[in-house]
């Protein structure tokens, strides 16, 4: 089947925010400025785990310039209730606790209460004189401390859902699933080789530049107004109105421009909490996190603890594949060992599978989404075992992997059957890619491969599409633009129309002003709302034929649209011609669309990483590194390449350096962008990237979202290059300079097989 | 035929808007508030009329705070052409000229230059450094002068269009049109009774309470972006882009809330130049008018002379009937004497009319529209002569004119015939009204009668609704709402869904963000705009019935929907229960409808006037006023007849007091609201409001818009009233107490007549 050939899918116009993001005239949350705006802190726990006796306020509300103060005991005590607020179910008390703490507090950084004064510094000031008397608790702090019998519990109420059904089991496991396919004992005895394998990762966080932040006004007629950086905007008014017990169309949300989420700003902070301040003021109400507050009260990745099995015959099939997995929740029942159950054998066509996982609570910040969450803790386990089996039987481990790729049919251990994918496609590239193809010389240096899966999730798009006389058209749509998708959606509406992508005016508008819009997350922007660009642009294309037949005074079946181009017989008309005729023909063209995508393709990624290790300093330096991805149909090159190197690099700050360092009592002691290593440009080669293209046969572009694959194989590949260079594999993230050293000088290691950097 | 009964529509919600207006949280334009906003002044004409012999902005250029002065010359100098910009045909050249002089200032406030500056101080100083050389000439400050053969030529270039076709005469008249229906001389002859009368009005202003305004930045991608209190948010943008040369798409226009606007917030004045000085600078400027820029700059209604001949037949029945209008123009050629010709004799079924239109131009500032335009000083000289001829042959000026009355099938001078009209029903609500059945008592009291026709204007509209899961909507329209069209929008929609106004939440968006939406003007909003809703409702039910067909397993086509409950068989379900289950059932529901009505019907409103004139001082008061007006329907009872009063109180204003006093060199002396006399509440009754419902066969719920037609008739009436009460019939408006002390004490007037007040 040949690609079909388009005018502005596959090209790189410049994006439609681009001046405005350059030019620092975008405006993001903590830009707002509204008449009268009152400034918000929040005072948050010291301590990881502790009952709180008291709270007293008195002094707070008394302190000059301060206007209102706010603890859990001002909102609404409404029943709990399970919520789907569009990015997985989730007990409202949980929410509502999160928000601020009720009864105890469950980890440092836990907001308690909230003050609003005249200016920030007032405020701050002022919660400092909240008087909170504490009891505190022993904290556990990792999955295999809270799964211990003698743990603290964390949570009195909680019940653990033990392979689906409500337990009565107390402790911190929230959940324990599993999942199985054929028969793993059968599977194992046809082994030749079986590699099994601890793991362990590190909270890690998603690093966004700008904070999180949330200003709103509690109107005089009822409706709750606010603006924030955020994922979904729709998600906030859900959210939002679920918390404060309104309607949702009482609360509308204006998102602004957003610097960074990758999944962790969709969880909902500081809304309400502004919102309740404005309700008692009367005035709109400002909160802008500090950093440490991101760090410590936001929503990290899980640390995880994992156990992978994987046995193979000696001709490389993969014969059975076995996974623990127990994944710290933080303070609340996550859902990130979901994915990383649904995820962790996923690049794989295999017949023998059984996955445990668990959600554990512990004294640590409520996970969040986080690029593919949980499949990159999953990919470094299973792709490091791989790695190990495809060494260990001789086998190049791009062909051991080929062996065993997943394919159209392969049923996962989950239970869902792949539609078309490029898993073997990807592989395919990375074998032939110019990196692979190039041997890597010199000492102390190895090259590592890893695979890896992420799904597009569907759910709810809307846009509309109003046609301009000058031949342009305005897009309205809901999707948070993280990285370029106003324009990527804009390509896919422009493509059906037949004109260039800067003749279309995309606008993110807030939610009263368009369809539901689910979040920017799971992939799904450029697939899911361009869709809905793609269905509006039909709408606007059915219409516009009808104004050309009208003119005609031909039937509209009768007219043909090809290239920006309308045709009936030997009339043809432009679409700018036609733009500019519509007054006389019945008044202005606007179209709709609205889907909901359900059972969609995904996208597969591979890194290939050289690695060099500094035997005297343990530092590992990145010589190269290529990621391979499916796009399906890749609509603005440029971003999508642009997903992969930011995925890539995120990956290695994983693999390499990024990780909570928690003291014994629960605090976490490198809560700034000094003390938390996240890559920089310096520490990096330009990443190199190939993009594939498989269609999605679910997507009329065949488009596959592209933002998270590509975060789940490069910690993987780098371990196993990092094992490939040093001789050793270390089983737990980050590999950082005290780690390689360790495992290079303990009993065993590899140290003198390294070359000193000084000879 | 009955009438159609409905939930929503005839009922009195309270007004979306209504909390934010009241409470002072009402966005208004100069409220705008951008990041390193700069502030501009305009400077203005002290001349009527004189020629530019140089501009030197160098010493204020030097002013330190100034960041940049524009002149005409900084603008694109694109050929002149007639361009259509909603509000009628204009030469470009005229737009621009007004906007900024080129050459010549042709009246006093004409804009010469404007300074961007670091606040308005220091631009109103450095204004005051620009040095203009000015050659001062003769100036025409009538119609009646303007057309004298001596008259200073005020636009060199302008070619007189007679009677459709451009001549070479010279001078100052723009245009000559004139309407033929039978033979005028026939007419005469059959008549018994002809009263022939020269009126004049005065220039008048619509007094809107909120200044204009306009903030601009021209960003760095090119687009210009527009704030600004408009009644068309898409006019201000199709105009900026001509003016500045640039694609429509290229200008975005923000229409913030609007004080007002009666048609003088159609045309545009500041936001090209605003847009310019930002080009110059780089940064958001922001220009406020003061209040005598308002009377001095932009655009009163004409000053008008005209002659009415009409005769009649002893038994009431007009033969014939003839006008003569000549309007003032103002500074630029005007349209105003356009619709005055079109309605001056519209009330009524005649056989044989002539109406010759002269549009003259003077050196005042150019015209703009101003509620019903041209019609009430047309109405003041039909109905006086009419009330006259009633008189003079004894019959009740309420039956003579039933008599006579405009109905379904007449065809007007101008040519259409009427569709469904209201003019008798009007009437006999007039003759029924408690007002008119109670007799007048008093000393030198006097009742008067008047009646008025306006149309309304289709033009385009367009609106999205989208669903919300808790069974309310969202609506987005693109009307600046003045009097209360975001519910009476929101009401149509909410009827054709079956749920409550208040679940309908309305949106004005800014011009990228919905479809072309022509002016709120021409009585059009709640007409037009609301027919789009209906529409888009239409479109949202289409798709809910396929909703529930879905849920039921059965054909949309036998799902029904009446009154908020969608029935199949036995089966039913609510809106809201339905609007929870979009996301099962295929995802958002977005509904879209643009409309474009043409050849749609117009209003007839009839006023009663009681009035007592005080012989002593000349002073008028008004004792009792009702308004009678055909809504077609009424959506929202309380704005109509808040339309009904307001129309009438400035019509009220017209006859009694507001007029631009101008010394012999031009100037408006009365420019501040202090000098220039606008009825206050303590100057009125009551307005008492009848709304007469005749449906309009060309809506979908027979809407005719209600706007207008209510100020045309009141200056008539009460002009009949001080007849009655005086004994004296005046032909000049305003009426004030010196025109009434010279009219009673002149030779042949009926001071004796009269009964001292104090006897």
């Amino acid at each position: 089947m040949s690609m079909p050939t388009y005018k502005v899918i596959g090209t790189r116009p410049v994006r439609h925010d681009g001046a405005d993001k350059v030019t620092g005239r975008a405006i993001y949350g903590a830009d707002v400025q509204l008449a009268g705006m009152l400034h918000g802190y929040v005072l948050r726990s010291p301590h990881a785990h502790a009952r709180i006796l008291r709270i007293d306020t008195g002094k707070a509300q008394a302190f000059p310039g301060v206007m209102a103060v706010v603890t859990a005991d001002d909102f609404p005590r409404t029943p709990d209730r399970i919520v789907d607020l569009g990015e997985g179910e989730t007990p409202l008390s949980c929410v509502r606790g999160n928000m601020l703490a009720r009864g105890k507090v469950l980890y440092r950084g836990h907001a308690i209460a909230a003050v609003a004064a005249v200016n920030m510094h007032v405020a701050e000031e002022a919660a400092s004189l909240i008087e909170v008397d504490y009891e505190p608790l022993a904290c556990a702090l990792t999955a295999p401390d809270a799964m211990r019998a003698d743990a603290p519990v964390i949570h009195g109420s909680l019940r653990m859902k033990e392979l689906g059904a409500p337990t009565d089991t107390p402790g911190n496991v929230a959940e324990h699933f599993r999942h199985v396919k054929g028969d793993i004992e059968k599977g194992f005895a046809e082994a030749d080789l079986i590699v099994e394998r601890e793991f362990d990762t590190a909270t890690v966080h998603q690093g966004y530049i700008e904070p999180q932040n949330a200003t709103a006004l509690w109107n005089n007629d009822g409706r709750v107004l606010i603006w924030c950086s955020t994922q979904g905007a729709f998600v906030v008014r859900d959210v939002t109105a679920c918390v404060l017990d309104l309607p949702v169309s009482q609360v509308k949300v204006t998102p602004t421009e957003i610097g960074g989420g990758f999944g962790g700003k969709i969880p909902v902070y500081l809304e309400p909490v502004a919102a309740m301040l404005s309700k008692k003021t009367g005035r709109p109400v400002k909160i802008v996190m500090s950093r440490k507050d991101v760090f410590e009260a936001t929503g990290p990745t899980p640390g995880s603890h994992m156990k992978v099995k994987i046995g193979a015959r000696k001709d490389g099939r993969i014969t059975a594949a076995q996974a623990y997995l127990a994944f710290e929740a933080g303070a609340y029942p996550g859902a990130m060992v979901g994915p990383a159950g649904m995820t962790v054998f996923a690049a794989y066509d295999l017949e023998h599978v059984t996955i445990d996982g668990y959600d554990v609570v512990v004294n640590k910040p409520s996970t969040a989404a986080y690029r593919a969450p949980g499949a990159p803790n999953a990919a470094f386990a299973t792709e490091s075992v791989v790695d190990e089996l495809a060494q260990k039987l001789g086998i190049d481990p791009i062909e051991f992997r080929l062996k065993n790729a997943a394919k159209e049919g392969t049923r996962r251990a989950d239970g869902p059957k792949f539609r078309k994918i490029g898993c073997v496609e990807v592989l395919e590239a990375m074998k032939n890619s110019p990196h692979y193809k190039t041997p890597l010389q010199g000492p102390n240096r190895g090259r590592g491969v890893a695979l890896g899966f992420w799904f597009n999730v569907g759910l709810p798009s809307s846009c509309t599409i109003s046609v301009n006389s000058d031949g342009t058209v305005n897009l309205v749509e809901g999707s948070t633009d993280i990285g370029g998708t106003r324009t990527s959606i804009a390509m896919q509406a422009a493509e059906v129309l037949g004109i260039a992508a800067e003749a279309v005016q995309p606008t993110v508008v807030d939610t009263d002003s368009v369809g539901f819009t689910a979040v920017t997350g799971g992939s799904r922007t450029t697939f899911a709302t361009g869709w809905a660009a793609y269905e509006a642009a039909q709408d606007v294309m059915r219409q516009l034929k009808e104004r050309a037949a009208k003119l005609w005074e031909t039937e509209a079946a009768g007219v043909e649209a090809a290239g920006g181009v309308f045709r009936s017989g030997d009339r043809s008309m432009s679409f700018a011609e036609l733009a500019a005729r519509l007054g006389e023909t019945g008044g202005p063209v606007v179209g709709r669309g609205a889907v909901n995508p359900r059972g969609v393709g995904g996208s597969f990624a591979g890194s290939i990483a050289d690695v060099e290790v500094d035997p005297e300093t343990g530092k590992t330096t990145i010589l190269r590194f290529t990621c391979v991805q499916d796009a399906g149909k890749a609509i603005h090159p440029s971003y999508v390449e642009g997903q992969m190197q930011g995925g890539s690099v995120q990956g290695i700050g994983w693999a390499l350096n990024e990780e909570y360092w928690m003291s014994e009592q629960g605090a976490m002691m490198n809560s700034s962008l000094l003390d938390y290593r996240m890559p920089t440009s310096l520490d990096l080669p330009m990443i190199e990237t190939c993009i594939v293209e498989v269609p999605n046969p679910g997507h009329p572009f065949g488009v596959r979202g592209v933002g998270e694959a590509n975060i789940v194989p490069p910690a993987a590949a780098v371990a196993n290059a990092v094992c490939h260079a040093a001789g050793v594999r270390l089983f737990r993230l980050p590999m950082n300079p005290p780690a390689i050293m360790e495992a290079l000088w303990k009993p065993g290691g590899k140290s003198s097989q390294l070359v000193p950097r000084n000879p």
